[in-house]
């Protein structure tokens, strides 16, 4: 079984590291860090690089693809290689599933139209322009289309699927390995548990500003 | 504010982004990856490169420094460059953390000697060797030691730590923005609550002989 997870600039390293770590240790899996070119690629703050060590066209048909997201997902979801390698494996995959904004890469592509998905909260509402539903749900699935809110959703997204592919013993023990009891600090991780004064302030944020001063 | 985040040959990838992609959102953070020596270095299993885009000697003072852990990590417990890197930069950091078997290596530098500590539930208990008294809690702060349990649990602790440096709504505001609101399809994230007798298996699996198996 190939497990390919998707890179390109931007992208944010937990919603790709995540699934990469959980489902990777699905028993016989073989992992592989694609992009369109071989090579380090930079992540959204331009503070990390992880090395795609297999170009587009040397993965042609993986069993499962996790397409991460990024506060700015416009270059993947633009008409290209990208989109064009995703339409084209999602032929003959098994599952096809995206962490955060990745679900709106995968929507660009046409792949989750007429489809309940999630995204990150402050992105949801734009699968509507693509013909999807949007849904709060932490991990949605869709037939073999399996997308799951922010950034660190994609660890409950991966475990999910390690229990569908392998069955719950697998996946608790996957679980029991990358010691997944959870403890946050805080219960703010969703907008209808945070402060309501801090989720508006989000809202009121232009992400592309953001974007742009939280970059080096 | 600087934070480092140690990469050797061997380590889990979540377990240094979990932290990298959480502490990593304090307002006016720097976050770097280090290494023995600038590039790609591979993880446990092989299947993965992150780019160390600095070299220890390029990093003498970070506020914060973050030991990933890793199934194998005699490597960085090892007399040598990264345990005398570790040595001489915890003379002047404001917290030094580790996730995982990260706390064996700070406790084979000697910096955990006579503190509590946690790690890697399957670890834990190599802690006493060095004179570090191991709990089974996710996250232990003891003065400016920091360590947490196996794989995801960086994750708390990071958050934990916002939430000591920046304050609860820094911290909220981060939780939100990685919609950390965890839902684990399983409840068998420790081994207090998965099957005993699927703890029993791995407590009696040949970790180094896993390693071999599951390498690349």
């Amino acid at each position: 079984m190939q497990i390919a997870v998707l890179l390109y600039p931007g992208f944010t390293a937990l919603d790709a590291i995540g699934p990469f770590d959980t489902l990777g240790r699905l028993p016989g899996a073989e992992t592989v860090l694609v992009a369109e070119r071989p090579g380090p690629v930079r992540n959204e703050s331009g503070n990390l690089s992880l090395v795609a060590d297999a170009a587009l066209a040397d993965v042609t048909a993986p069993d499962i693809v996790v397409v991460p997201g990024g506060p700015d997902p416009s270059g993947p979801m633009a008409q290209g290689p990208v989109r064009e390698w995703l339409q084209q494996v999602d032929r003959t995959t098994t599952w096809t599933t995206s962490v955060c904004t990745g679900s709106l890469v995968l929507a660009a592509a046409g792949l989750l139209t007429g489809r309940r998905a999630t995204s990150h909260w402050l992105y949801l509402d734009e699968l509507v322009s693509f013909g999807t539903e949007p849904t709060g749900e932490r991990v949605v699935t869709d037939g073999k289309y399996v997308t799951a809110a922010g950034v660190s959703s994609g660890i409950d997204m991966a475990l999910t699927l390690v229990g569908r592919i392998a069955g719950d013993r697998a996946a608790q023990s996957v679980q029991l390995l990358i010691e997944y009891d959870p403890q946050p600090p805080y219960d703010a991780g969703s907008p209808e548990k945070a402060p309501a004064d801090l989720v508006a302030e989000w809202r009121n944020v232009d992400l592309a500003q953001m974007l742009t001063t939280r970059g080096e």
